[in-house]
């Protein structure tokens, strides 16, 4: 199937319906130009709360957003749910599983993919959290695992199973250890009486010698201090060679026992970049015009983390504001561009970075100012809501929180995986 | 592991925790005996409410409850996940995958599985709705076949996936076909503006002459009715021999070409119920005393769906009010046997029963009188929140209806099975 363009009204095809995509796409809401959405789910994932899902905390449908229920609010849009196999840039088309798509403007975002740093090992036997069965299939083995030890006898099988590595001390790693942390120190507490939770040991390895590296030092050890305070063992300067069923293995030689490994110490471009002709940066990212465009073809815009943009000579971060920002420029430069005026070089705004750590306190830096505690955490609870697309989902992720704020319980400590279970990644 | 009976405190072990075998602990709470609960999940699932899973109108995790959650508000009691895989009735012990279990009392409420009579092919390709993790996968499959509907330009090959083939006309099918059509004639027909929807088909197939058959007749003639008018094609009398993909085969010899056969046609005991000695009843259920224990064991309770009780010759149906009577029965018994009273036979209220068929309609029968319409559909509604486990979950399943009645919008339409996908039924 191929589907032409039509030729009364440009068309501009988006693929990747993340932070990126979706703010081009609403950014040209009204436009007149006609757009097609393309991804391979069919929801929109607010993925700075996926690690809220892998520890019992948020049910998975809250942090994701039919795309259809987005694309029938904007005019002339419509989503078609897609796997991009490869680019014909010449034709001005995507190739896809079914059929190719052709595009006056195509916008690619999508997004990135764990990166192991090609460590089989690590690969083959870590969590990881970049989509959303990812946080079901870790809640899933981390309650699991807390079943198996209740009944376990043996000593040592129990402390391998009560023992949680994390690897990577970015916001992801911080945030998943004070969630699993708290998880354990105000629930399982009460679910587990007859487990000694002494045993449990929360690891969160960090290869630099700091936690929240792109954060200033007062917000760094305020965060190893908090997280500390909560029982996580923080180990900076440790680098993990690597893994087997049971074991991971540290640059040291030394071997820690564990049934759960949690990999967030790096991310990559998303497959799709291999398919993108030219140039490539650190992590795979497509290296792009000052514009957001692929060299050579200034109706194709990259954005997100699969763009890499440089900023004082140094590529801008994989985050959700960036790839919001950046798919914004996109949507107004094709505008600029129909409208027969040149396109304009992308100017990122900072506005700061956040990570929270526990019930009551985060981290935050916002315009050279650095707040840290309740305030810190008031501020990144009200963004993330903000952020978060739909009314209802926003209630029941309040509801939860609310739940969690006061009554230290949270709801969705559930057993999801029905024993096919061929899809977990250990086979729970 | 063997796990031995206190001396100091008599044990009741309960194995199963449906609403059997919820409302039986439930009833031993603070009793000063000893109660362990088993079960294969680790949560209690609110059944009746699966159908609007599958259809994309609530959220799984909103119809579950951890039962560590329940154990801990209840004294004495501690949750233990295991799968039972045998019975020593004279040495009084389960035998389980991690171990045997000594007990005083036994009260096994395994619960039903879908019986789909020896046909394989049925069992094959037909979706049921029992376990939690079936629901999602319907769910999945719902949207799937849309999806690709959306993009099939062979009139055939679409026709084929916009084809929905329900069987079995009791309360599920009816629930299930009605609360489907909804779907697409209020929510598909905006997300999918390009498809014709009156391509699609949901056909309601039922051996016997009329649906609901333990309803009066005037309410099997109202469902019919209501159900026609929502576009379901109701089929009485009606058989099927057999199904292969794509393709369901009646009694008549016609074939239906379709992607989702969804069969709800029959329940019996769970494969527990084998394990247990003595005569079996229709279905394989175990033939109980009038007191619910098994023959020669008045230390063992059946309840449940697992319990064949005969009333005036005929035996109680397998519906969750007759589970939660009898599991309510056999803890008092149980508790009347330590006072060294004997127990009493047990005596099943029949309070009614009900089925939803629309968004605002329902059919009722409670004590002779019958209800349909608007009130029935209230007093269902605010039953099954009564009976909903966990405040927490009330609200979130009252935000979803409140939500789909104002906005006829059903926000859980998301595509969650990740790709692994060999748990799919249909390989999505």
């Amino acid at each position: 199937m191929t589907e032409a363009v039509n030729s009364a009204r440009k068309r501009v095809v988006i693929v990747g319906m993340g932070f990126g995509g979706m703010h081009a796409a609403k950014s040209l809401a009204g436009s007149h130009l006609e757009v097609i959405l393309v991804d391979r789910t069919n929801y929109h994932l607010f993925q700075p709360l996926l690690y809220q899902v892998a520890t019992a905390g948020l049910e998975k449908e809250s942090i994701a957003y039919p795309v259809r229920a987005l694309a029938r609010s904007w005019y002339h849009m419509t989503f078609q749910m897609r796997q991009v196999t490869g680019l014909d840039l010449s034709a001005k088309k995507i190739l896809t599983d079914s059929g190719e798509l052709g595009y006056d403007y195509l916008i690619l975002a999508g997004g990135s993919v764990t990166n192991y740093f090609g460590n089989a090992g690590v690969e083959r036997h870590a969590f990881d959290l970049k989509r959303l069965p990812d946080a079901e299939r870790l809640r899933n083995s981390i309650l699991t695992t807390f079943e198996q030890a209740a009944r376990e006898t043996d000593p040592t099988r129990r402390r391998e199973r009560l023992t949680f590595v994390v690897v990577g001390g970015g916001p992801t790693g911080v945030e998943f250890a004070g969630a699993l942390a708290e998880l354990i120190r105000y629930v399982f507490r009460k679910d587990y009486p007859s487990l000694n939770l002494s045993e449990t040991r929360v690891l969160l390895l960090e290869a630099a010698p700091a936690l929240l590296g792109a954060m200033p030092e007062r917000l760094r050890r305020y965060a190893e201090k908090r997280l500390r305070s909560m029982g996580v063992e923080v180990r900076c300067n440790t680098l993990v060679a690597d893994a087997t069923p049971g074991e991971v293995r540290l640059g040291s030689g030394e071997t820690i026992a564990t049934q759960t490994l949690f990999w967030s110490a790096g991310v990559k471009a998303a497959p799709l970049a291999g398919l993108v002709p030219g140039e490539k940066g650190a992590g795979g990212r497509v290296v792009v015009t000052p514009e957001l465009t692929l060299p050579g073809h200034d109706e194709v815009y990259l954005v997100g983390d699969m763009a890499c943009v440089l900023r004082h000579g140094k590529p801008l971060p994989m985050l959700a504001p960036v790839a919001m920002q950046e798919g914004r420029h996109a949507a107004r430069s094709i505008i600029r561009q129909e409208r027969g005026e040149s396109a304009e070089p992308f100017c990122y705004i900072d506005k700061g970075s956040m990570a929270t750590i526990g019930r009551k306190s985060a981290v935050a830096v916002s315009f050279g100012l650095s707040f840290a505690g309740f305030t810190a955490w008031l501020v990144w609870l009200f963004l993330h809501l903000y952020y978060l697309i739909g009314f209802r989902n926003r209630i029941v992720v309040l509801l939860n929180w609310a739940w969690y704020y006061w009554f230290h319980e949270r709801q969705v400590r559930l057993i999801t995986s029905d024993g096919a279970g061929a899809a977990d990644k250990r086979g729970i």
